[in-house]
């Protein structure tokens, strides 16, 4: 083997777009995947780990927002010129094995899978390249009860981690009313289909370009802030006054369910707030004040199934979208999940091309500060859909699918905003090293503790500075520091420091109680079990 | 858009070398990761999460059984140019964290890390592409209280996943001794390094190859069965005689703890047993059996270390190995870790070359049947050692470190083959559905099932025929269904069938038993969560 030449050093850094995660960030996120993985295993779902590696081909070109094939991914080539990548999310690999096991699998298929997605794409802050998903699934049921099932369990998976009631807020649409009201307004047929997908992005992206942005885009086109300037869908005044009933639903939802909130007496009964919709269009209204917010919201779902109707008008795919919409609320409100917790929402598209039914997203409602200071609602946790035509593309046969797909690092973004993160960064006892020669004893203390299940350690550094290994303790978040010099070994007696106490007396405590040493107690070598037990308050 | 010409259907397949895993396999390597990591954490290891994407220059060329660089990883070039590769271990991504945020980390720095690493290498049976690794290392110690530490630790990782004390061996052994005893046989220095090569990698396949295969190796060269001739070290038999002393050592350890059982009466006393080894060059011995294995067992590392000795001879890099190997074994006596669990064995080599000091490995010491039906031992699951000069690559500045990895997939592999893998496949419940129209309540059922902690599913496939949900039951591994018709929705009723008590008496039951359908009860509605509990053994 011959010499290399001397080469530079390597740099000791991530790939660019990659980051490390240490310790409490590592334990707060497996806390969370555990928690939401045992909600989905009371709800009859079962694990699935397939590779990070997949062929290039069984991925296919689905990745979100990206319309050329590949585009987006980590891919090479194999030494046998197959393409291969690393998976962008963990339904693309569903696809591919519910058409590889469908003769093994049961059917209906429901799986749920976590782990780390790549793509290839620019990072930014608190956007990265590697990211955790959080998925679950069932493949091969066509019922809506099984997009019910998911909405429920997300709620349910949301409380579990630690977001209460309130906090958040499951929204469901169905891309058929969407493909209604296209219909409505003439894009039906395959020679649009270019045009319903410009439509589709751009309503996508209401939150961000608001009612004048979408409208421009629907018409000739937009130019942004900058200047550039981005191609319409060329629709006419009449075909965008169309599409803008359904953009704008939700104002319109809350128009009508301000004035049911007004009509007098009548909420309570559902009987009032039917014949109010069925008198809705044009109808004068009352002006009278009633029930709050909670008993307005019970009618959300309603007053929202009675708008969408009558915008799909006369389309048979418009108005199955409605029905379904229809039966996930009675599914989900015969479990008790209303409103309050799961409401029918038309803002909700969501951009994946592959969605063919009902979609659904998870919001968190809570304001919290951006980088700037600024007040913002968190947004968007969760989301999925249901895409009947994903594992079609391996066996030719449709099968219905649907599943959601949580942001656990987002999650966990929120919780910690909340100052509800996890903090479980409980140190170790510290045993320290007064005498080199006597490691072995400094071992059978830790050795003791660790029998005991104490987190413990020895210090292993240089142990000549002795304020090194107290410093060590500090970096440690250590409770506790176990001492025992020649003096002690000789009377058989160990010195515990009370690190957490010895830190709240420094910050107050005078010359007089310092030299007391209140965080200090020496009791005997016997006794250090069960003395730091007591210490550590067990 | 262009529509894209048909294409042929991408074809549902794993990429070649790499597996799907599905429910209880999750599950099991699931709870195995666990509980290591409690024993990890109780030794005060911290949790550490790299990305599966590193720098091919962070990487290097450590891989194990290879010389060039980047052979044997999956690798590409982004679009700054930089060549990017998965990691192929969790020691490498370990060495530039600890470069990287060496002014931020604690020292000396104890972390663990679990996850799945990848190799671009021939696959097999049992051998895949991407598996599991969990590691732990202590970063900035150079005390081999540290190597000591963590063989205790193995040990402790290897009884909390079901490996009982006796199933294993932690074997310990030193580099320093090798390097010792190959500066006795005239081969230290940096023109002899290419030997020195050869050698590490002969003595490493002496299980493979038996004595007479190292021998040849370490002389002229070597043909195997296939007639492929492999060229060999070129020793003389004067160097060949010296190594193969360490090569056979556990051979001659063995035979002189064969002689110390039949010391007469000695064996109980440590001076009877100084007394022999002092004397033992050559010294004649009694012939008397004394102890059992255990009894002797307990003074196999003083042998062992005594016959080291001898075979180092004045190599002062030898002696030191030998010292440290003493205090490793003193240091675990300590803490009450003695030879029936971690033994020093100089057969221990570990392959890679990036090595300096202790090295150790995890055996399971009992018998399998291999695929042939013959009596094998299992062999190794996990392996480690000191590496001074990984960081060392990234700072210029040496950073002594030590560490293990646990084979996890293997690991497994050994459980099941002793029937003592986890089996939690315990299914839900399932809901059947006998009136369509009726899916709400159903869904309430499972809702309340679920609320109480029990996991169910409503059967969410085409509910026309009953015989599929009950096959569905079945394949689901369910142990109740739950059954209500028009009948019984009517009379307040549900039904309960009990899958695993009808499965037993399908086996045996008579007709009349058969009729009697003792498996099968009527609860009222209201008590369905209560009578689930029951049944289940709640």
């Amino acid at each position: 083997m011959a010499k290399d030449k001397p080469t530079p050093r390597p740099r000791a850094e991530t790939p660019k777009g990659f980051r490390d995660y240490f310790g409490a960030e590592v334990t707060a996120r497996k806390a969370m995947l555990d928690k939401i993985a045992e909600v989905y295993h009371r709800y009859g779902f079962d694990p699935l780990e397939t590779s990070a590696v997949e062929t290039v081909e069984a991925l296919g070109k689905f990745l979100p927002d990206v319309d050329r094939p590949n585009e987006g991914v980590f891919g090479w080539q194999d030494e046998d010129a197959d393409w291969l990548a690393l998976r962008y999310d963990l339904t693309a690999p569903l696809a591919r094995v519910a058409a590889q096991y469908r003769n093994e699998l049961p059917s209906p298929y429901r799986r749920y899978a976590m782990g780390p997605v790549w793509r290839n794409e620019k990072a930014g802050p608190g956007r990265f390249r590697q990211f955790y998903q959080c998925d679950a699934d069932t493949v091969g049921s066509a019922s809506v009860a099984a997009d019910a099932e998911i909405c429920a369990m997300l709620s349910d998976a949301l409380e579990i981690v630690g977001i209460p009631r309130g906090d958040y807020v499951v929204k469901v649409n169905n891309r058929k009313v969407l493909n209604g009201v296209m219909e409505v307004a003439g894009l039906a047929g395959d020679d649009k289909e270019a045009e319903r997908g410009i439509v589709l992005r751009a309503i996508d992206k209401i939150d961000r370009l608001g009612d004048a942005g979408v409208r421009a885009l629907l018409g000739a086109g937009r130019k942004d802030e900058s200047g550039d300037f981005t191609k319409g869908a060329g629709l006419s005044d009449s075909q965008i006054a169309i599409l803008m009933q359904f953009v704008t639903a939700s104002k319109h939802i809350e128009r009508r369910l301000e004035d049911i909130s007004k009509l007098p007496g009548a909420l309570d009964s559902a009987t009032g707030v039917n014949a109010y919709l069925a008198s809705f269009q044009g109808s004068a209204v009352g002006r009278e004040v009633l029930g709050g917010d909670a008993s307005v919201n019970v009618f959300w779902n309603r007053v929202a199934t009675q708008y969408l109707r009558e915008i799909v008008g006369e389309s048979a795919v418009g108005r199955e979208g409605v029905e379904e919409l229809e039966s996930i609320a009675a599914l989900l409100s015969a479990q008790g999940y209303g409103p309050d917790r799961i409401v029918i929402d038309p803002s909700v598209v969501r951009g994946l091309g592959y969605y063919t039914g009902p979609v659904y997203e998870a919001e968190l409602t809570f304001e919290i500060l951006d980088e700037k200071g600024r007040k913002r609602s968190f947004g968007s946790v969760a989301g999925g859909g249901r895409y009947d035509d994903l594992v079609k593309r391996f066996t030719g046969q449709a099968v219905p699918a649907t599943g959601v797909s949580i942001g656990v690092d987002r999650l966990l973004a929120a919780l910690a905003a909340k100052g509800r993160g996890a903090s479980d960064t409980a140190g170790p006892v510290v045993v320290t090293v007064m005498d080199r020669d006597r490691m072995a004893d400094y071992m059978a203390m830790v050795g003791e503790l660790r029998q005991a299940g104490i987190r413990a350690e020895v210090y292993l550094g240089n142990p000549k500075q002795f304020g090194n290994q107290l410093k060590y303790a500090d970096k440690r978040q250590s409770p506790i520091a176990v001492i025992q010099g020649g003096n002690e070994a000789e009377k058989g007696v160990v010195i515990l420091k009370d690190l957490i106490l010895g830190a709240k007396i420094a910050q107050s405590a005078t010359l007089e109680e310092w030299k007391d040493q209140p965080a200090q107690v020496e009791v005997p070598r016997g006794d250090l079990v069960a003395a730091v037990r007591k210490m550590l308050g067990q």
